[in-house]
């Protein structure tokens, strides 16, 4: 693995068109936090299957114009090129590509939105890196917010429509519903899909790729990648949370971002770093559950909002967990293959 | 008293039990600011107070037991020993205690929810207080955004109902009401409320303990509540604010911790600074009611965050008013008994 | 031109009245970043044409009387002296006080309301100001929140009315309109209200005093005007938004105004300065488009939030584009007359 690597490195140090293929690569991967241009690969089937499966393929079609733009945009900005191949300015791209064809309906206008979302994206991710540097990384909240604003303008525009978006509302008390108690098959499900709507896919073949490539890059990460989509599915289920959240892996996603960056990356494991993630991780089932109210009356989706925002907030107190050394810079700027 | 709390403070420095019981009573205290172990049994007393006339003596358990957890979690966080001990990591958990109990039904899970809140009331503290650090204090803002996290996923967990809050409505213009012009003695009974309501409670016996214990700790910060409850009540009354919200209490106790905050913690007393306070109280009651209907179509209480933002707003320009050295890191970090 | 002003800078210097009406004027100009007294007389001969024209001459009255408690308020806080000559602490209160003249039903609280909002803008500009000084102005940021504020509020004080607020209601998907495509001559109109619904007017008068008043200090700030009012409405127009909207100029105010900021104030211009100022401005119609939905629930207009919005999201990563020095900190500290 580590010599295939290598050489691959030295091949795209060689060539313009093969550093820039490797920078998007990377770009997928870091999604999950991973700078491994094989992780991108194995991620990139992950979404492609996904697509295929639910009848989609645009949407994968979308995510890999959105990465590309995003990188020539990130050139063009003359943003620092450490970072740039290292694939931290194509990572918010892709996700903005992959919700806008998610949840819009297809057409010429959905092609322009998803470049310009692409493109703003970079001066986004730009921008919170300034502010946030003292203590983390952007995380995706250039996705979010972005994705956010696009979604709700198609609202007044008669030339973008949802498909997906849910609709409009005032927030209701919870609805008892039937509570067909749930199986361990149906809990499986849940754990797995947590893992694959982290790229907004429902399919467990697309998780498994995922948890590959995950694993080819740090065991560490998609363990508790693994451990934090369980953890999620329990924590939903012991509230109470509807079923079909559940096991759709839709409480899960976010958790499971908030246990690989706590857990592997920001901060050094220990069994305390471990309760910590967990606690976090728990936290972030509950954000999740309250943000998907929160948006109801502006019917748009939390996308992995529930993720930045516990991550932000576990992240500031890092000096006060021993063994916590700025790792988080080493993130920000990889200085070579993982 | 000075005497006494000498005694007191050498007894709690020789017995980890005490020191314990200690900081957990400057906690109750430093909700308004005091960092007093004997206004805290005062303010403690207001709660069992006021819990038991409401027929809810959990709401003062509940408080209890968030303090404590909180505490206890600082001290596992490892939190600097002179702020651990000033009782500035409980004061945001017992008000999480204090409010999910008042407005979430009782069971099992309230008691998971109200720890949980608890512990992570105390990561948002640490993390608040990092950012904020430049022109002031966390003041409540880890007790607002965790509680209405906690309290937004109840509509979407089964196992956790709301028995007191608002139902989730879109905006409408005000509904002119019969105007029965509000007699002195109600517009008194809303001055008491103003500030027994900065602990979630209506009573008037309550207003009067806390009243108490801030004087036993500060004679000017027992004034500056008692003011800024009489400027708000009046504001709200010249503005038209509905009766029962003035007479209640509910648009008050904002501004009360506005006044005690400005006036005698953060700036010098000076015939500036008590304009200045007075102009921030008043657009706390503005605020208070600008809160109150955008939040609205979530169906959540304002909670404290009217003073949180306004007190922020004020604070930042702090170094313009004369006489204003930085008091806030005094507050932040009290040396010993204040 | 150059010879009036200096003639007219040194009388100002020798009266105290002359300082005063100088500093207002200047104020009115700031509000499209123009520190020139002439600028400011044609801008407030645009507000008063379009007051008069609209049947509510008390709008003006209210913008003057705002501008003027403003700029009293920033000497009794004692503001930076440079700063307050400059007009920074009078452009957020003008606004305020059109804003509110304008949504608000007249009577004798509408006049406290405007006083009051004026004093809390300066408060909130010392405040923002000291936040954001590592990448940016204030920009409109204090008129937005502060007039946010008041406005929420009277949703719950009998005593103010809204007369043109929007109703409250959620979001619904976009509802296909008849439609009659729009004529060169009604996208014309529509270019030249964006320019007048900077200060909330609907007159193309209005709007070419503007322009002139913009011309007399810098051409480029005109050009930019323009070209950001031309290229928002095409945007608008493009993506499909309401025929009413695009005429009414009402998605295309925000976008000027980041036209200017970043095309002629914050940085150098050069061609990747216009592209750059391009892409942000197309971005400001669709932010304007994504809160006219985000604040359907809460009733209140956007104001200038996009145009706060996207120029600070696109001032943040400022040195990643060549050429682009620290102009921001001239613009809020001018030194003389510009």
């Amino acid at each position: 693995m580590e010599q295939i690597l290598a050489k691959w490195e030295s091949l795209a140090a060689s060539s313009g068109a093969l550093r820039f293929l490797d920078i998007n690569l990377r770009s997928i991967g870091q999604v999950m936090f991973q700078n491994n241009p094989l992780t991108g690969i194995l991620f990139l089937a992950a979404i492609a299957w996904g697509s295929y499966a639910a009848g989609a393929p645009r949407v994968a079609i979308a995510g890999v114009v959105a990465v590309v733009v995003a990188n020539l945009v990130a050139e063009l900005l003359h943003v620092e090129t450490e970072s740039l191949h290292a694939g931290l300015y194509g990572f918010n791209g892709i996700l903005v590509g992959l919700a806008l064809a998610t949840f819009l309906a297809p057409g010429a206008l959905l092609w322009v939105y998803v470049m310009l979302g692409a493109a703003v994206s970079v001066v986004v991710m730009l921008g919170t890196t300034n502010v946030v540097k003292p203590w983390g990384g952007a995380l995706t909240f250039p996705f979010v917010i972005t994705t956010w604003l696009l979604l709700l303008a198609t609202y007044g525009f008669s030339g973008l429509a949802g498909t997906a978006l849910p609709t409009g509302n005032v927030v209701t008390a919870f609805q008892p519903y039937q509570g067909s108690p749930l199986q361990l098959i149906e809990l499986t499900q849940g754990v797995f899909l947590s893992i694959s709507q982290v790229f907004l896919k429902a399919s467990s073949v697309a998780a498994l790729l995922l948890l590959v490539g995950l694993a080819v890059s740090s065991l560490a990460s998609a363990a508790f990648a693994l451990g934090g989509a369980i953890l999620a599915v329990l924590t939903a289920h012991l509230f109470g949370a509807e079923s079909d959240l559940i096991t759709g892996g839709l409480l899960g996603f976010s958790p499971v971002l908030t246990a690989i960056a706590l857990g592997t990356v920001f901060y050094q494991p220990s069994w305390r770093v471990v309760v910590y993630t967990a606690l976090a991780t728990v936290f972030t089932v509950i954000v999740q559950a309250a943000l998907n109210v929160a948006l109801t009356p502006f019917a748009i989706p939390a996308l992995t909002a529930p993720f930045v925002l516990v991550t932000w907030l576990f992240l500031l107190p890092r000096q006060r967990l021993e063994g916590a050394p700025a790792v988080a810079r080493d993130n920000e700027r990889p200085a070579a293959v993982a």
